[in-house]
């Protein structure tokens, strides 16, 4: 099966990655540069699938950027909120709308080669905070998607109800190098430890019982 | 109410433009930019939105057009087929996935000015080669809207079921100027007369019983 794949470069969408592979899919890998705070995930994922041979495109949609507006990730005077990723201060990191759009450049793509599918990593740990990674959410976007061409696009997403821990030991499983994955929200040369990006990947290695490289 | 339309230049949306002002809305006007073929209508878009003093946005969505293959509107290979709108050889003209794309877009403008809707302006005669104009795309697209951040972003389509005759006539009675819209998928200095978007164009101010400025 043709899959494309939104590829952040975190933990979560390269686990995926190695899961769609590890079943058979051929996948292509779409990572969005909205001038992100954490740019540096964008080179993580180049880097990943040059050493897997993935084709890899980065849509640049920083045009939009001057509609996300609000957000600690596309606003350079929003300081990243430090604390757990479930709390309320974590809303602040919330980029309007980031998903639909993400999902509607893979679409395309995905209509053009003739994939069956798009995939996306939206887990458990992600429904407190990001609206556009609740079930509800991710049910009606694909009921779009089936609908906007001639032909469906299903949306994959099979870490839905999967918390973060459990993706991450099943990508220990799946060998994936996790060394060559960005997570931290600051985006600088090592992670921060305080922010909750930062917070939910040190929980998730925890429950894996292994330790992370980046760290 | 505030209000952000998606607005393409063309006469649907101008006239929907007009309609949403004349029932008091505070709109906001979004055109995309994907290098389209019949790019005069941005400058049609921009020019109408200075006449009336409405704030006006090009969004640059070139990038995306990597993945909207195989479109006359998007490919300069591909010639614009001539005949009419409603024909099997129009579906050359279909962008992949575009409406999600520039819907996306919007609702993350309409989030970001606390917007309560995002407008556009699909009609009948779109229904049989659009796939992303038909009744089930909308609902689900606006479903997915409603979920897609904190607060719900509604769909107004109001010509939903409307013929472009009958839009063209409202357009008519709302004083809408005409000559500063742009239907032509040729984007030359001059309507061509033949592709589908000018012959229905035509027969909907045949319907309307005036003459279209443009002619």
């Amino acid at each position: 099966m043709k899959t494309v794949l939104i590829f952040s470069g975190g933990m979560d969408s390269a686990v995926l990655l190695y899961y769609l592979r590890a079943r058979g899919d051929e996948v292509r890998a779409l990572s969005v540069d909205y001038r992100q705070r954490h740019r540096k995930e964008l080179d993580c994922a180049s880097g990943l699938c040059a050493r897997i041979g993935v084709e890899h495109r980065v849509a640049d949609l920083s045009a939009v950027r001057q509609f996300l507006a609000g957000s600690s990730q596309t606003d350079e005077s929003i300081e990243v909120p430090h604390g757990h990723y479930a709390a309320e201060n974590m809303k602040l990191t919330v980029v309007p709308n980031r998903n639909m759009l993400m999902l509607a450049a893979a679409t395309a793509w995905a209509i053009s080669v003739k994939a069956e599918a798009v995939a996306y990593g939206c887990h458990a740990g992600d429904h407190a905070i990001y609206p556009d990674c609740r079930p509800d959410f991710t049910e009606a976007i694909e009921k779009a998607m089936m609908l906007c061409h001639f032909t469906p696009i299903r949306l994959e997403r099979p870490f839905l109800h999967m918390t973060k821990g459990q993706i991450c030991k099943l990508g220990v499983i799946l060998q994936v190098p996790y060394e060559l994955t960005w997570t931290c929200y600051e985006g600088k040369e090592r992670p921060c430890g305080l922010c909750g990006a930062c917070q939910e990947r040190m929980e998730a290695f925890q429950f894996a019982e292994v330790s992370d490289p980046l760290c």
